[in-house]
């Protein structure tokens, strides 16, 4: 109750506000840029004024950096996990397909962020390098696991998978209908990793 | 003789004064994306007025269609071929880091084509179903050779290393120092061929 009582207050309005203005941003981010939206159209797309906008981001750049941070938290695949490497990534790979919207905005800022003085740039770098850093300690338990290819490298398999991810997802947003970004990942994926029973098979002895 | 007198007259300073704009255009389309960079800038960048500019390319959106079409043009990959895919490969692959200006522009209008009504769109579409097709028939050819490790589809390793390739460019973009996008793409090819003698070992029969 007292929550409840909470969530109705001034910070729960704040808190609801902000959300529906990284809507709008994600909107117009996605239509036009970063560099080409305005705060301005912004502000239409929430249904609210400038000046009220301005009141919950100072800048643009505070705008697309809460906006960045909100699709981290959103996404499935930070959230939960079957421990199961191959069907969270496949998994998470389908949520992706249900938030084309989202992709994009991901594919225009991250190439958008290699601009000069881009206010995104140390946000990609940052994610990147975490990104890989995580493949690439799952990829090596499936090594300790015997379920990667004999020869396959997890730091260099982390890095193909983040980029091959990003890559046929931008295919996949100019031809939703031809590419399908989920059997691409899995062809990936079959290369480098071995199935659970050859696995099995290759060590006997355990 | 005839083609030095030729090339000194209107046409070659036309000609030339369309690669300076084209030029200009690059460096501020790189810098800034499509949609945030103006005629004007490009204008100032090729130390030219406006309206020369625009008696040279009409509208933004001619200027982009050109210098994507020279993009293609330059790249040494269409010109030359040692007949050896995974060698053609790496050698466009060194090329490209030598212009990170030109990949710069690329992955930032890829990207930047998703987004509504973007004059690029149908360009990279094309684009795209043109890479994947040449790829798939050169993998096809390395199959028949003996080449493809047993399993791999043409099609989908078309799909893979077009993505592959221009992931792993925006990453190294962010971080020259850090991604040695040769190193990655040997590592995909290696996992997708077998080398030339395994291949003769493969088949003895030949």
């Amino acid at each position: 109750m007292t929550t409840d009582a909470r969530r109705r207050g001034p910070y729960a309005k704040t808190a609801e506000r902000r959300h529906q203005i990284l809507d709008a941003a994600l909107q117009v981010f996605a239509a036009h840029g970063y560099r080409a939206g305005s705060m301005r159209e912004v502000a239409r797309t929430a249904d609210m004024s400038l000046s009220n906008l301005m009141h919950h981001f100072r800048t643009k750049e505070d705008l697309l950096l809460a906006l960045l941070r909100r699709r981290d938290d959103d996404s499935p695949g930070q959230r939960t996990g079957t421990h199961d490497l191959v069907a969270d990534i496949l998994s998470q790979a389908r949520w992706n397909q249900t938030k084309p919207d989202l992709i994009a905005l991901y594919a225009v800022l991250s190439a958008e962020s290699v601009t000069d003085g881009h206010p995104g740039r140390d946000y990609f770098i940052e994610r990147f390098v975490t990104v890989r850093r995580g493949f690439e300690e799952e990829f090596g338990k499936l090594r300790d696991a015997g379920r990667l290819r004999p020869g396959v490298d997890p730091h260099m398999v982390a890095g193909c998978i983040t980029a091959l991810w990003d890559g046929i997802q931008l295919q996949w947003l100019l031809q939703p209908d031809q590419i399908n970004v989920v059997a691409y990942l899995e062809a990936f994926l079959d290369l480098v990793t071995l199935p659970p029973d050859t696995a099995f098979i290759a060590d006997p002895g355990c």
